[in-house]
């Protein structure tokens, strides 16, 4: 029944994330038997755009990056916004890309892979607002509720939860 | 992979539902296909604990019950204090629960069907600021993430989301 009980996934936050986008997968995982682990630019209390709470237990360059099978990246403009400005979060990122671990990206949340520099010739989605941010950073842009480009995969918004949920396990599973 | 396509859930809430304890179920039962309906005392949007809205499309008298499948009904102290008030509301849990369709309660969501009157000589869990309350309507309690009595599921707060989840996909797979 636990498909991922072997994999270890981070989630990357920071103040204003989009409640679901984050929590819903991170459950989604956890019922799957995945491990997650819930980092931010630095350790503490992070707070959603609603205000629900989460600790963030972990600061990038903290993770022992042989152990992560991916990294989740919930949007909600906020949060997204201050990850990117982060060298070591954009530098964690691109590491994860670089082995072959799933980057998964909702909404606003393509604004961080753009920082890493890792969306060039890739096929992407994201929410409308920042679609010229992804054709400008390189990426080839499709309005699909999720899109998979080998460990890349992407959603639009909460609406696409279910299809984001999915496509990340699929990944995980086939790694 | 899609194994809920027939099932239609009805999710009971009133302002103050617990954000996770309604969304998570709810967009877990639309990944696997099931059509999911928000009902409170009348229609209308309801703001959770955090202030995440969602919008109430039906009161509990306009529903079909035979197109009923189950009802889920969120914790946060305030939603299931509300909703237990309605004498309409108490009368559709109790019209599921008798053509055997899918009750499932977490955190203080208990206090409904003891108001509906359905659980006298049950197994049941629940917050445990709510235990006395449960045994007094003669359940009988047990501390457990997921409690399953034939089509009665009962979880105790957010951290038994995953296996809450797994318990309602499970009893409405068998029905």
């Amino acid at each position: 029944m636990k498909s991922l009980s072997d994999k270890r996934v981070v989630f990357l936050v920071e103040d204003g994330y989009e409640d679901l986008e984050c929590w819903y997968p991170k459950i989604r995982l956890e019922e799957e038997g995945a491990e997650t682990v819930v980092a931010s630019r630095s350790t503490g209390t992070r707070h959603s755009k609603h205000g629900y709470p989460i600790e963030a237990t972990q600061a990038p360059d903290e993770i022992d990056l042989s152990s992560v099978d991916g990294v989740v990246i919930p949007g909600g403009t906020g949060s997204p916004d201050k990850l990117r400005r982060s060298s070591e979060v954009a530098e964690f990122v691109r590491k994860v890309n670089e082995t072959g671990g799933i980057v998964a990206i909702i909404c606003h949340a393509g604004w961080v892979p753009i920082s890493a520099g890792i969306l060039s010739g890739r096929r992407v989605t994201g929410y409308q607002a920042i679609k010229d941010d992804l054709i400008n950073a390189g990426a080839e842009y499709l309005d699909e509720p999720l899109v998979r480009d080998d460990n890349l995969i992407s959603s639009r918004h909460p609406g696409d939860l279910p299809e984001f949920a999915r496509g990340i396990i699929e990944a995980l599973s086939s790694r």
